[in-house]
C-alpha cells in the first residue's frame, strides 16, 4: 500500500537479501518507522510485543524468523529450537502454526546447507501467496458489497454504503491489502461509495490507530467510534453491513477474532445487519469444530487495560494510567463468535456459508483431512 | 460514603450555609478534590463539563443551581432564566427536568423574598430523598442478589457471585450510595460474597476511574475489563448477573443509559444472564413509551474519542491523543436498551417487570398521569 509516495508491504527483505524489514506498528499512527529484524530473537520479540500483529502477518513473520535462525545455524537442533520459540509467541492465531508447520516440513526434508536459502524462499512464497489471497478476498467481498449497495441505491440514491469494522484487518495485518479492509479498498477503488465506522478496539486501539491511519492514507471516508457505540449505530439503521477479520476459524465456521467481535455480531443479528468475516484459508483450523470449547484465548498483560499510549500536547508519545490505582484488570485478547451469528465467510475462493458444509464446498481437499486428536474438544 | 476517614456525600452545602460543594469527578481517580459552586454559572458548568455526572446527581446539582441564582436575584425573570440555563445543560437525563420542574413549581408559588431559602430547602429535600431512594434500591436489589447467590451456592459452595456493571452508578453518580452500586454495597455489607466485573466504559472511562475507585475504597473485590470483553466473560459463564443504572427510563421500561449498555444487554440475553437496571423513579419519564424513537441522545465532542486523560509516569495528569490525526469521530453518549432485554427494574419501591404493567403496578399514581403531547413519538 502507498504511504506518502512509496509502495510498502508490511514485511519485506532488505537490499542485503537477508535482513527482514517490518513496519513498527507500536509507533503508529504517530510515526511511520521501519524496524529491522536480523535474528530469531528479533522475530520472536516483534510478534510478542506486537511490532507486527494480525494473523496473516504473524504467520509470515514467523516464517522469516526461521530463515533468520538458519543464517546462524541450520542444524536439525537449531531448526527445532526456532520452530519451538516462534510457536510459543502467540496462542490464538492459527496462521502462526500453519506457517511454522509448512516451513518446518520443507526444511526438514532439505540438507542443512540448503536450509538458509530454502527458508527465505518459503517465507517469500508465503508472503506472495498472502498478497494474492488478500487481493482475491477483496475482489469477492467487493461483489458482495456491490450487491448490498445496489439494493440500498433503490431506496437512497447516492448515499454511501456504511460498513462497520473492528480492529485492524488491513495491509498492516497482512502483507498487503488486508482481509476485511481489502474488501473495502476493492469496493472504494472500484467506484462503490463506501463509508466505514471504525471501532476504536480497546485495549490496544488498533482501530483508532491503525485502521483509521490506513483508511485516511487511502482516502476512504470513515468515522471513528468507541466500541460501545457500535450497537447504537446499528440500532439506528446507520450500518448496512459489518466486515471483520479472523485470527482462527474452525471447520464449522466459528470465528476467534479480536475481543469485542462477538458483541458486535450480536448487535448485527439483533438489527438484521449482515455480519461477514474475511479471512485467507490459512486462518482455518480444520482440526477444530467448536470454537468456544476449543480455541485457546490469549490473556495479555493487565497493564494494557489500565494504561495506554498516546501523543501528548508537546508531541511526545507517552504512556498514561487511566484506571484507579490498585484495581486488578483482566485482558482476554480474543473472543469467539459462533457460526450462527456469521452471515458468510469471505475467503480467497469466494464467500462460504459459515458451516461445515459451506467451508467443505469451497475447500474439499482440506475438509477431508483427518482431524487432530482432541480436535473436537 | 467513606473516603479516607471522612464520610462524604457527593454534593453538600458548606458551613456558610450557601456555597455548594461537590467532588470534582474530572480529577478522579488520581486526585480527590472538592469544588465550590457559588453561582448559577458554576452549577451549569459543573454539569456540562461533567465535574458532576450521573442522572440523580445532575438533578440535585441543578436544584442547587437554582438556589445559587436566587441568592443574587429572586425575581420571576431570574427564576425563569435559571431554569432555562440549567435545563439546557444535558439532553438525555430526565432527572434534570424533573428536578427543575419541581423546584420551579414550588418557587413560582412563593413570594420572591422567600425563594432563596425555599430553593435551598427544596434542593436539600431532594438530596435527602435521593439518599433514601438509593438506600431502598440497595436493599431491594440485595434481596435479588441473595436469591441468585443461594441458587449458585447449591452448585459452587463459597464462590462469590459475579456481577457485571457498566459506567459509574455509585455514590458519585447520586448523592450517596448509588443505584446499581448501591445494590452491590448492600449485598457486600450484608455478607453476600460479591465480585464485580467493571466495564472500563469508554470514552470517558467512568468505570475504570470512578467505579474502580469507589469499589476499591469500599473494599469490594473487582476486576476491570475493557468494554469489548463483557460478552466474552458472559459466554464463558463467568458472570452471574448484570446490574446497570439508567439516565432515563420510559413508561414501558426502555432504558437510556451510558453508551454500550445495549450491547451488554444483548450479550446477557444470548447467554441467559439476568440483566437488571437499578434506578430511582425520578429517572422514569412517564410521558414516553418507545425509548428508541423518543429519547434524545446527547452527541458529545469528538475529542472525547480521539483524546483521553491519564496520569503520566511523572505523576502529572495529561491529555493524550490516541487516534490517527485527521480521522473524524462520532460520540453518542447514551444508547437505548429495549425493555425486552431487561430482566427487571430495581426501584426504591421494589423490583418491577420492565413493562408498562410492571411499572404501573409499583407506581400507580404516576402511571395514571396524562401523557405529554408527542409522548408516544
Amino acid at each position: 500500500m502507498r504511504v506518502g509516495d512509496r509502495h510498502y508491504r508490511s514485511i519485506f527483505v532488505d537490499a542485503d537479501g537477508e535482513t527482514v524489514v517490518v513496519v513498527d506498528q507500536t509507533r503508529l499512527p504517530f510515526e511511520f518507522v521501519l524496524a529491522k529484524l536480523t535474528t530469531l530473537e528479533d522475530a520472536g520479540r516483534a510478534i510478542t510485543t506486537m511490532i507486527v500483529r494480525g494473523a496473516p502477518l504473524i504467520g509470515v513473520t514467523a516464517a522469516y524468523g526461521v530463515a533468520l535462525a538458519m543464517r546462524v545455524d541450520a542444524s536439525d537442533a537449531a531448526l527445532a529450537h526456532a520452530l519451538d520459540v516462534l510457536g510459543r509467541t502467540r496462542p490464538t492465531a492459527v496462521n502462526l502454526h500453519w506457517a511454522l508447520d509448512r516451513v518446518g516440513r520443507v526444511l526438514k526434508a532439505m540438507p542443512a546447507a540448503e536450509r538458509r536459502a530454502g527458508a527465505y524462499a518459503q517465507a517469500g512464497a508465503m508472503a506472495d501467496e498472502d498478497v494474492a489471497a488478500c487481493k482475491a478476498i477483496g475482489s469477492h467481498g467487493a461483489k458482495m458489497l456491490a450487491a448490498i449497495a445496489e439494493k440500498k441505491a433503490e431506496k437512497s440514491q447516492g448515499r454511501p454504503i456504511n460498513v462497520l469494522t473492528h480492529c485492524n484487518t488491513g495491509w498492516l495485518a497482512c502483507v498487503d491489502w488486508g482481509t476485511a479492509l481489502s474488501v473495502i479498498y476493492a469496493a472504494h477503488d472500484g467506484g462503490i461509495p463506501v463509508h466505514v465506522y471504525v471501532d476504536e478496539t480497546r485495549p490496544r486501539n488498533q482501530g483508532a490507530s491503525l485502521t483509521a491511519f490506513e483508511l485516511g492514507a487511502h482516502g476512504v471516508p470513515h468515522t471513528l467510534i468507541v466500541d460501545n457505540a457500535a450497537g447504537h449505530f446499528m440500532q439506528r439503521g446507520q450500518v448496512d453491513v459489518c466486515i471483520v477479520g479472523s485470527d482462527r476459524t474452525t471447520a464449522q465456521g466459528d470465528v476467534a477474532n479480536k475481543i469485542g467481535t462477538y458483541t458486535k455480531a450480536l448487535a448485527a443479528r439483533d438489527n438484521g445487519v449482515p455480519f461477514y468475516v474475511a479471512l485467507p484459508s490459512s486462518t482455518i483450523d480444520w482440526t477444530l469444530h467448536d470454537g468456544i470449547a476449543g480455541i485457546p484465548i490469549e490473556e495479555r498483560a493487565a497493564r494494557e487495560v489500565t494504561h495506554l499510549r498516546g501523543r501528548s500536547a508537546t508531541g511526545e508519545v507517552v504512556e498514561v494510567q487511566t484506571a484507579a490505582s490498585g484495581s486488578p484488570a483482566a485482558n482476554p485478547a480474543f473472543d469467539v463468535t459462533p457460526a450462527r451469528l456469521v452471515s458468510g465467510l469471505i475467503t480467497e475462493r469466494g464467500v462460504a456459508v459459515a458451516s461445515r458444509e459451506g467451508l467443505a464446498a469451497l475447500f474439499p481437499e482440506r475438509a477431508a483431512e483427518p482431524k487432530r486428536a482432541g480436535g473436537k474438544a
